[in-house]
Protein backbone atom coordinates (compact mmCIF):
# COMPACT_ATOMS: atom_id res chain seq x y z
CA UNK A 1 0.00 0.00 0.00
CA UNK A 2 1.05 3.25 -0.98
CA UNK A 3 0.96 5.45 2.42
CA UNK A 4 -1.98 8.36 2.20
CA UNK A 5 0.42 11.23 2.46
CA UNK A 6 2.89 10.94 -0.58
CA UNK A 7 2.81 13.58 -3.91
CA UNK A 8 0.87 12.46 -6.49
CA UNK A 9 2.61 12.11 -9.66
CA UNK A 10 2.07 13.51 -12.86
CA UNK A 11 3.56 12.00 -16.45
CA UNK A 12 3.80 15.17 -18.16
CA UNK A 13 4.97 16.85 -21.46
CA UNK A 14 5.94 20.34 -21.67
CA UNK A 15 3.39 20.98 -25.25
CA UNK A 16 1.08 17.96 -24.95
CA UNK A 17 -2.05 20.18 -24.62
CA UNK A 18 -3.31 17.15 -22.05
CA UNK A 19 -0.66 17.67 -19.96
CA UNK A 20 -0.97 21.14 -19.47
CA UNK A 21 -4.74 20.90 -18.70
CA UNK A 22 -4.01 18.79 -16.23
CA UNK A 23 -1.04 20.88 -14.68
CA UNK A 24 -3.47 23.65 -14.87
CA UNK A 25 -5.98 22.14 -12.46
CA UNK A 26 -3.61 20.92 -10.16
CA UNK A 27 -2.57 24.84 -9.65
CA UNK A 28 -5.77 26.24 -9.43
CA UNK A 29 -6.61 23.85 -6.49
CA UNK A 30 -3.22 24.50 -4.88
CA UNK A 31 -2.10 20.35 -5.15
CA UNK A 32 1.73 19.69 -5.37
CA UNK A 33 2.16 16.93 -7.51
CA UNK A 34 6.46 15.36 -8.61
CA UNK A 35 6.48 15.97 -12.56
CA UNK A 36 7.51 12.29 -13.91
CA UNK A 37 8.74 14.15 -17.76
CA UNK A 38 7.78 11.78 -20.63
CA UNK A 39 9.20 13.34 -23.88
CA UNK A 40 7.09 12.32 -27.21
CA UNK A 41 9.54 13.15 -29.85
CA UNK A 42 13.37 12.12 -28.14
CA UNK A 43 14.18 8.28 -28.20
CA UNK A 44 11.20 7.69 -30.83
CA UNK A 45 8.96 8.74 -28.38
CA UNK A 46 9.19 8.21 -24.71
CA UNK A 47 5.51 7.32 -24.55
CA UNK A 48 5.95 3.64 -26.58
CA UNK A 49 8.48 2.41 -24.44
CA UNK A 50 7.37 -0.79 -22.06
CA UNK A 51 8.03 1.12 -19.45
CA UNK A 52 4.99 4.11 -19.66
CA UNK A 53 2.78 1.60 -21.08
CA UNK A 54 3.23 0.03 -18.22
CA UNK A 55 1.61 2.64 -16.86
CA UNK A 56 -0.57 3.73 -19.55
CA UNK A 57 -1.31 1.04 -22.06
CA UNK A 58 -2.62 3.68 -24.09
CA UNK A 59 0.73 5.56 -24.91
CA UNK A 60 -0.38 8.85 -24.47
CA UNK A 61 0.21 11.72 -21.45
CA UNK A 62 -1.01 12.36 -19.26
CA UNK A 63 -1.54 9.79 -16.30
CA UNK A 64 -1.46 10.77 -12.86
CA UNK A 65 -0.55 8.31 -9.86
CA UNK A 66 -2.38 9.10 -6.92
CA UNK A 67 -3.15 6.78 -3.71
CA UNK A 68 -1.29 3.84 -5.34
CA UNK A 69 -3.90 4.62 -8.54
CA UNK A 70 -3.02 5.60 -11.63
CA UNK A 71 -5.14 7.89 -13.77
CA UNK A 72 -5.89 8.53 -17.55
CA UNK A 73 -7.50 10.84 -19.64
CA UNK A 74 -6.77 14.40 -18.74
CA UNK A 75 -10.88 15.33 -18.39
CA UNK A 76 -11.09 12.57 -16.38
CA UNK A 77 -8.47 13.37 -13.84
CA UNK A 78 -9.64 16.37 -13.74
CA UNK A 79 -13.22 15.32 -12.55
CA UNK A 80 -11.17 13.13 -9.88
CA UNK A 81 -9.04 16.48 -8.84
CA UNK A 82 -12.60 17.92 -8.31
CA UNK A 83 -14.63 15.33 -6.40
CA UNK A 84 -11.47 14.20 -4.36
CA UNK A 85 -10.35 18.13 -3.60
CA UNK A 86 -13.16 20.44 -4.10
CA UNK A 87 -12.11 23.58 -3.32
CA UNK A 88 -11.80 26.04 -5.44
CA UNK A 89 -14.75 24.40 -7.88
CA UNK A 90 -13.38 24.05 -11.20
CA UNK A 91 -17.43 23.39 -12.21
CA UNK A 92 -20.59 25.32 -11.53
CA UNK A 93 -23.03 24.42 -9.01
CA UNK A 94 -26.21 23.84 -11.07
CA UNK A 95 -26.28 20.75 -13.24
CA UNK A 96 -27.10 22.67 -16.47
CA UNK A 97 -24.24 25.16 -15.88
CA UNK A 98 -22.41 22.02 -15.31
CA UNK A 99 -23.52 20.89 -18.80
CA UNK A 100 -22.48 23.44 -20.42
CA UNK A 101 -18.97 23.40 -18.70
CA UNK A 102 -18.56 19.92 -19.88
CA UNK A 103 -19.47 20.65 -22.73
CA UNK A 104 -17.27 23.56 -23.96
CA UNK A 105 -14.29 21.47 -22.13
CA UNK A 106 -15.22 18.69 -24.98
CA UNK A 107 -15.79 20.95 -27.76
CA UNK A 108 -11.71 21.23 -27.75
CA UNK A 109 -10.86 17.93 -25.68
CA UNK A 110 -13.08 15.78 -28.19
CA UNK A 111 -13.70 17.44 -31.58
CA UNK A 112 -10.47 19.64 -31.88
CA UNK A 113 -7.81 18.20 -30.02
CA UNK A 114 -7.62 14.28 -30.76
CA UNK A 115 -7.65 15.05 -34.70
CA UNK A 116 -4.52 17.17 -34.43
CA UNK A 117 -2.25 14.72 -32.24
CA UNK A 118 0.82 13.92 -33.02
CA UNK A 119 -0.13 10.15 -34.13
CA UNK A 120 -2.88 11.68 -36.34
CA UNK A 121 -0.46 14.09 -38.11
CA UNK A 122 2.26 11.16 -38.12
CA UNK A 123 -0.44 8.48 -39.84
CA UNK A 124 -1.21 11.49 -42.31
CA UNK A 125 2.58 11.86 -44.00
CA UNK A 126 2.85 8.07 -43.74
CA UNK A 127 -0.05 6.69 -45.47
CA UNK A 128 -1.15 10.00 -47.45
CA UNK A 129 2.16 11.57 -48.17
CA UNK A 130 0.84 14.58 -46.89
CA UNK A 131 4.00 17.21 -46.47
CA UNK A 132 4.29 19.92 -43.57
CA UNK A 133 1.79 22.30 -45.52
CA UNK A 134 -0.33 19.93 -45.63
CA UNK A 135 -0.33 18.85 -42.30
CA UNK A 136 -0.36 22.42 -41.23
CA UNK A 137 -3.22 23.20 -43.56
CA UNK A 138 -5.06 20.36 -41.42
CA UNK A 139 -4.10 20.83 -38.28
CA UNK A 140 -5.42 25.00 -38.08
CA UNK A 141 -8.75 23.41 -40.34
CA UNK A 142 -9.81 21.67 -37.39
CA UNK A 143 -9.01 24.46 -34.73
CA UNK A 144 -10.55 27.38 -37.09
CA UNK A 145 -13.88 24.81 -37.47
CA UNK A 146 -14.36 24.15 -33.95
CA UNK A 147 -13.20 27.47 -32.36
CA UNK A 148 -16.27 28.91 -34.68
CA UNK A 149 -18.65 26.73 -32.80
CA UNK A 150 -16.89 27.77 -29.38
CA UNK A 151 -16.83 31.71 -30.47
CA UNK A 152 -20.54 31.55 -30.94
CA UNK A 153 -21.58 29.38 -28.25
CA UNK A 154 -19.57 32.03 -25.76
CA UNK A 155 -20.20 35.32 -27.43
CA UNK A 156 -24.31 34.26 -27.49
CA UNK A 157 -24.69 33.45 -23.90
CA UNK A 158 -25.08 35.48 -21.13
CA UNK A 159 -23.55 32.85 -18.98
CA UNK A 160 -20.13 33.44 -20.23
CA UNK A 161 -18.45 36.07 -18.09
CA UNK A 162 -15.27 37.29 -17.46
CA UNK A 163 -13.82 33.56 -17.85
CA UNK A 164 -16.35 30.98 -20.24
CA UNK A 165 -18.26 30.37 -17.57
CA UNK A 166 -19.21 33.07 -14.38
CA UNK A 167 -16.56 34.81 -13.07
CA UNK A 168 -14.47 31.79 -12.40
CA UNK A 169 -12.08 29.91 -13.92
CA UNK A 170 -13.75 26.09 -15.06
CA UNK A 171 -12.82 23.30 -16.87
CA UNK A 172 -13.86 24.88 -19.78
CA UNK A 173 -10.99 27.52 -19.46
CA UNK A 174 -8.43 24.69 -18.40
CA UNK A 175 -9.13 23.22 -21.92
CA UNK A 176 -9.37 26.82 -23.62
CA UNK A 177 -5.99 27.84 -22.64
CA UNK A 178 -3.73 24.80 -23.94
CA UNK A 179 -5.81 25.04 -27.63
CA UNK A 180 -5.39 28.68 -27.90
CA UNK A 181 -1.03 28.29 -27.08
CA UNK A 182 -1.52 25.60 -30.04
CA UNK A 183 -3.43 27.61 -32.30
CA UNK A 184 -0.94 30.58 -31.98
CA UNK A 185 1.91 27.95 -32.53
CA UNK A 186 0.28 27.34 -35.78
CA UNK A 187 -0.14 31.25 -36.79
CA UNK A 188 -4.26 30.85 -36.74
CA UNK A 189 -5.09 34.27 -37.01
CA UNK A 190 -7.68 34.74 -33.81
CA UNK A 191 -9.00 38.31 -34.80
CA UNK A 192 -12.55 35.93 -35.76
CA UNK A 193 -12.56 35.39 -32.14
CA UNK A 194 -12.89 37.79 -29.56
CA UNK A 195 -14.40 35.89 -27.02
CA UNK A 196 -11.92 33.60 -27.00
CA UNK A 197 -8.59 35.86 -27.05
CA UNK A 198 -10.60 37.64 -24.58
CA UNK A 199 -11.10 35.01 -21.87
CA UNK A 200 -7.28 32.88 -23.00
CA UNK A 201 -5.82 36.80 -21.95
CA UNK A 202 -8.02 37.00 -18.61
CA UNK A 203 -6.57 33.16 -17.69
CA UNK A 204 -3.15 34.06 -18.31
CA UNK A 205 -3.65 37.01 -15.77
CA UNK A 206 -3.84 34.35 -13.34
CA UNK A 207 -0.33 32.13 -11.76
CA UNK A 208 -2.02 29.16 -11.83
CA UNK A 209 -2.27 29.75 -15.64
CA UNK A 210 0.84 30.92 -16.54
CA UNK A 211 3.02 28.45 -14.13
CA UNK A 212 1.64 25.62 -16.27
CA UNK A 213 2.71 27.29 -19.62
CA UNK A 214 4.84 25.20 -22.03
CA UNK A 215 7.82 26.86 -21.68
CA UNK A 216 7.82 27.22 -18.43
CA UNK A 217 8.12 23.41 -17.70
CA UNK A 218 11.32 22.42 -17.05
CA UNK A 219 11.54 19.79 -20.17
CA UNK A 220 10.99 22.36 -21.80
CA UNK A 221 13.16 23.21 -25.03
CA UNK B 1 -40.64 29.27 -19.41
CA UNK B 2 -40.65 26.00 -20.94
CA UNK B 3 -43.39 24.15 -18.40
CA UNK B 4 -41.47 22.14 -15.78
CA UNK B 5 -43.24 18.32 -17.03
CA UNK B 6 -42.59 18.96 -20.57
CA UNK B 7 -40.80 15.59 -22.34
CA UNK B 8 -37.06 15.62 -22.92
CA UNK B 9 -36.07 16.61 -26.71
CA UNK B 10 -33.44 14.29 -27.99
CA UNK B 11 -31.90 15.26 -31.53
CA UNK B 12 -30.57 12.18 -33.03
CA UNK B 13 -29.56 10.17 -36.22
CA UNK B 14 -29.61 6.33 -36.27
CA UNK B 15 -25.88 5.05 -36.96
CA UNK B 16 -24.42 8.53 -35.04
CA UNK B 17 -22.42 6.82 -31.88
CA UNK B 18 -22.78 10.08 -29.70
CA UNK B 19 -26.53 9.91 -29.93
CA UNK B 20 -26.73 6.07 -29.66
CA UNK B 21 -24.96 6.78 -26.71
CA UNK B 22 -27.60 9.36 -24.81
CA UNK B 23 -29.88 6.75 -26.30
CA UNK B 24 -28.81 4.44 -23.93
CA UNK B 25 -28.53 6.44 -20.97
CA UNK B 26 -31.82 7.64 -21.23
CA UNK B 27 -33.25 4.29 -21.57
CA UNK B 28 -31.13 2.53 -18.25
CA UNK B 29 -32.57 5.84 -16.54
CA UNK B 30 -35.82 4.59 -17.83
CA UNK B 31 -36.41 8.59 -19.29
CA UNK B 32 -38.53 9.60 -21.96
CA UNK B 33 -37.73 11.72 -24.47
CA UNK B 34 -39.00 12.87 -27.83
CA UNK B 35 -36.85 12.02 -30.51
CA UNK B 36 -36.13 14.63 -33.21
CA UNK B 37 -34.39 13.32 -36.27
CA UNK B 38 -31.56 14.82 -37.80
CA UNK B 39 -30.57 13.29 -40.81
CA UNK B 40 -26.55 13.23 -41.36
CA UNK B 41 -26.43 12.09 -45.04
CA UNK B 42 -29.84 13.54 -46.50
CA UNK B 43 -29.94 17.11 -48.17
CA UNK B 44 -26.34 17.18 -47.73
CA UNK B 45 -26.22 16.36 -43.77
CA UNK B 46 -28.86 18.05 -42.13
CA UNK B 47 -26.85 19.00 -39.41
CA UNK B 48 -25.44 22.30 -41.25
CA UNK B 49 -29.17 23.49 -41.76
CA UNK B 50 -29.61 26.94 -40.57
CA UNK B 51 -31.73 26.07 -38.34
CA UNK B 52 -30.01 23.48 -36.65
CA UNK B 53 -26.88 25.38 -35.76
CA UNK B 54 -29.63 27.40 -33.94
CA UNK B 55 -29.70 24.48 -31.76
CA UNK B 56 -25.99 23.43 -31.79
CA UNK B 57 -23.43 26.05 -33.88
CA UNK B 58 -21.52 22.54 -34.03
CA UNK B 59 -23.60 21.41 -36.01
CA UNK B 60 -23.16 17.82 -34.89
CA UNK B 61 -25.86 15.13 -33.06
CA UNK B 62 -27.03 14.49 -30.51
CA UNK B 63 -28.32 17.61 -28.89
CA UNK B 64 -30.98 17.36 -25.58
CA UNK B 65 -33.66 19.90 -24.84
CA UNK B 66 -34.54 19.55 -21.51
CA UNK B 67 -36.40 22.64 -19.11
CA UNK B 68 -35.44 24.84 -22.27
CA UNK B 69 -31.86 24.15 -21.75
CA UNK B 70 -30.07 23.07 -24.97
CA UNK B 71 -27.02 20.53 -23.97
CA UNK B 72 -24.26 19.18 -26.26
CA UNK B 73 -21.81 17.12 -26.68
CA UNK B 74 -22.83 13.10 -25.25
CA UNK B 75 -20.53 12.89 -22.24
CA UNK B 76 -21.31 16.41 -21.09
CA UNK B 77 -25.19 14.91 -21.51
CA UNK B 78 -25.25 11.52 -19.78
CA UNK B 79 -23.25 13.10 -16.66
CA UNK B 80 -26.35 15.72 -16.76
CA UNK B 81 -28.99 13.20 -17.03
CA UNK B 82 -27.04 11.40 -14.19
CA UNK B 83 -26.95 14.72 -11.78
CA UNK B 84 -30.55 15.14 -12.45
CA UNK B 85 -31.96 11.53 -12.13
CA UNK B 86 -29.25 9.41 -10.17
CA UNK B 87 -31.13 5.89 -10.34
CA UNK B 88 -29.84 4.03 -11.39
CA UNK B 89 -25.91 5.52 -11.04
CA UNK B 90 -24.06 5.40 -14.40
CA UNK B 91 -20.82 5.48 -12.25
CA UNK B 92 -19.91 4.01 -9.24
CA UNK B 93 -19.27 5.99 -6.37
CA UNK B 94 -16.17 6.05 -5.43
CA UNK B 95 -13.44 8.38 -7.24
CA UNK B 96 -10.87 5.90 -8.48
CA UNK B 97 -13.60 3.96 -9.73
CA UNK B 98 -15.56 6.55 -11.13
CA UNK B 99 -11.94 8.22 -12.74
CA UNK B 100 -11.62 4.83 -14.37
CA UNK B 101 -15.21 4.57 -15.47
CA UNK B 102 -14.43 8.08 -17.21
CA UNK B 103 -11.05 7.13 -18.50
CA UNK B 104 -12.25 3.57 -20.59
CA UNK B 105 -15.31 6.11 -22.04
CA UNK B 106 -13.10 8.88 -22.84
CA UNK B 107 -10.32 6.44 -24.52
CA UNK B 108 -13.66 5.86 -26.88
CA UNK B 109 -15.50 8.99 -27.01
CA UNK B 110 -11.89 11.45 -27.40
CA UNK B 111 -9.22 9.01 -28.97
CA UNK B 112 -11.58 6.87 -31.17
CA UNK B 113 -14.42 8.14 -32.35
CA UNK B 114 -14.19 11.98 -33.05
CA UNK B 115 -10.93 10.54 -35.27
CA UNK B 116 -13.34 8.29 -37.25
CA UNK B 117 -15.92 10.90 -37.52
CA UNK B 118 -18.07 11.68 -40.75
CA UNK B 119 -16.43 15.15 -41.45
CA UNK B 120 -12.78 13.67 -40.90
CA UNK B 121 -13.45 10.99 -43.44
CA UNK B 122 -14.87 13.88 -46.49
CA UNK B 123 -11.85 15.97 -45.70
CA UNK B 124 -9.65 13.36 -46.28
CA UNK B 125 -11.55 12.59 -49.35
CA UNK B 126 -11.52 16.02 -50.78
CA UNK B 127 -7.85 17.40 -49.36
CA UNK B 128 -5.93 13.87 -49.81
CA UNK B 129 -8.06 12.10 -52.63
CA UNK B 130 -8.74 8.86 -50.22
CA UNK B 131 -10.72 6.51 -51.98
CA UNK B 132 -12.90 4.32 -50.41
CA UNK B 133 -9.75 1.72 -49.46
CA UNK B 134 -8.19 4.11 -47.36
CA UNK B 135 -10.83 5.92 -45.93
CA UNK B 136 -11.93 2.46 -44.16
CA UNK B 137 -7.94 1.36 -43.45
CA UNK B 138 -7.94 4.75 -41.31
CA UNK B 139 -11.17 3.64 -39.68
CA UNK B 140 -10.04 0.19 -38.71
CA UNK B 141 -6.34 1.79 -37.66
CA UNK B 142 -7.77 3.84 -35.02
CA UNK B 143 -10.55 1.34 -33.82
CA UNK B 144 -7.98 -1.12 -33.56
CA UNK B 145 -5.16 0.97 -32.01
CA UNK B 146 -7.89 2.11 -29.26
CA UNK B 147 -9.32 -1.60 -28.93
CA UNK B 148 -5.42 -2.33 -28.37
CA UNK B 149 -5.27 -0.41 -25.15
CA UNK B 150 -9.11 -0.70 -23.94
CA UNK B 151 -8.74 -4.24 -24.03
CA UNK B 152 -5.50 -4.37 -21.86
CA UNK B 153 -6.91 -1.81 -19.39
CA UNK B 154 -10.43 -4.24 -18.94
CA UNK B 155 -9.04 -7.09 -18.80
CA UNK B 156 -5.88 -6.89 -16.90
CA UNK B 157 -8.08 -5.00 -13.94
CA UNK B 158 -9.98 -6.74 -11.06
CA UNK B 159 -12.37 -4.04 -11.19
CA UNK B 160 -13.92 -5.18 -14.55
CA UNK B 161 -16.72 -7.37 -14.03
CA UNK B 162 -19.65 -8.44 -16.32
CA UNK B 163 -19.44 -5.12 -16.94
CA UNK B 164 -16.67 -2.70 -17.87
CA UNK B 165 -16.26 -1.43 -13.93
CA UNK B 166 -18.22 -4.03 -11.63
CA UNK B 167 -21.56 -5.76 -12.32
CA UNK B 168 -23.80 -2.66 -13.31
CA UNK B 169 -23.48 -1.23 -16.67
CA UNK B 170 -21.83 2.40 -16.36
CA UNK B 171 -20.75 4.93 -18.81
CA UNK B 172 -17.57 3.11 -19.98
CA UNK B 173 -20.30 0.50 -21.39
CA UNK B 174 -22.35 2.70 -23.24
CA UNK B 175 -19.78 3.89 -24.93
CA UNK B 176 -18.12 0.78 -25.80
CA UNK B 177 -21.34 -0.55 -27.51
CA UNK B 178 -21.77 1.93 -29.85
CA UNK B 179 -18.14 1.67 -30.76
CA UNK B 180 -18.30 -2.17 -31.56
CA UNK B 181 -21.36 -1.64 -33.71
CA UNK B 182 -19.07 0.73 -35.80
CA UNK B 183 -16.38 -2.07 -35.60
CA UNK B 184 -18.55 -4.58 -36.80
CA UNK B 185 -19.85 -2.15 -39.54
CA UNK B 186 -16.41 -2.13 -41.03
CA UNK B 187 -15.57 -5.65 -40.47
CA UNK B 188 -12.85 -5.69 -37.59
CA UNK B 189 -11.86 -9.09 -36.38
CA UNK B 190 -12.98 -9.08 -32.71
CA UNK B 191 -11.03 -11.90 -31.96
CA UNK B 192 -8.26 -10.63 -30.55
CA UNK B 193 -10.40 -8.47 -27.95
CA UNK B 194 -12.09 -10.97 -25.91
CA UNK B 195 -13.05 -9.12 -23.03
CA UNK B 196 -14.38 -6.18 -25.05
CA UNK B 197 -16.41 -8.56 -27.14
CA UNK B 198 -17.69 -10.28 -24.06
CA UNK B 199 -18.76 -7.21 -22.29
CA UNK B 200 -20.91 -6.06 -25.38
CA UNK B 201 -22.40 -9.37 -25.63
CA UNK B 202 -23.44 -9.40 -22.10
CA UNK B 203 -24.95 -5.35 -22.38
CA UNK B 204 -26.65 -6.54 -25.38
CA UNK B 205 -28.55 -8.64 -23.04
CA UNK B 206 -30.57 -5.74 -21.35
CA UNK B 207 -33.44 -4.20 -23.31
CA UNK B 208 -32.16 -0.46 -22.44
CA UNK B 209 -29.03 -1.50 -24.83
CA UNK B 210 -31.04 -3.03 -27.66
CA UNK B 211 -33.95 -0.78 -27.68
CA UNK B 212 -30.68 2.12 -29.05
CA UNK B 213 -29.41 0.46 -31.66
CA UNK B 214 -29.17 1.60 -34.60
CA UNK B 215 -31.20 -0.91 -36.43
CA UNK B 216 -34.24 -0.46 -34.02
CA UNK B 217 -34.81 3.40 -34.49
CA UNK B 218 -37.58 5.35 -36.37
CA UNK B 219 -34.66 6.86 -38.80
CA UNK B 220 -32.99 4.20 -39.82
CA UNK B 221 -32.18 2.61 -43.83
Amino acid sequence: MEPQNKAMELYTYFRSSAAYRVRIALNLKGLRADYRYVHLVKDGGQQHTLEYKAINPQGLVPALVDQGHVLTQSLAIIEYLEETHPQPPLLPKDASGRARVRALAQLIACDIHPVNNQRILKYLEKEFGADEAARNRWYRHWIIEGFNALEKLLSGNPATGKFCHGEQPTLADICLVPQVFNARRFEIDLAPFPAIRRIHDHCLTLKAFTDATPEKQADAG
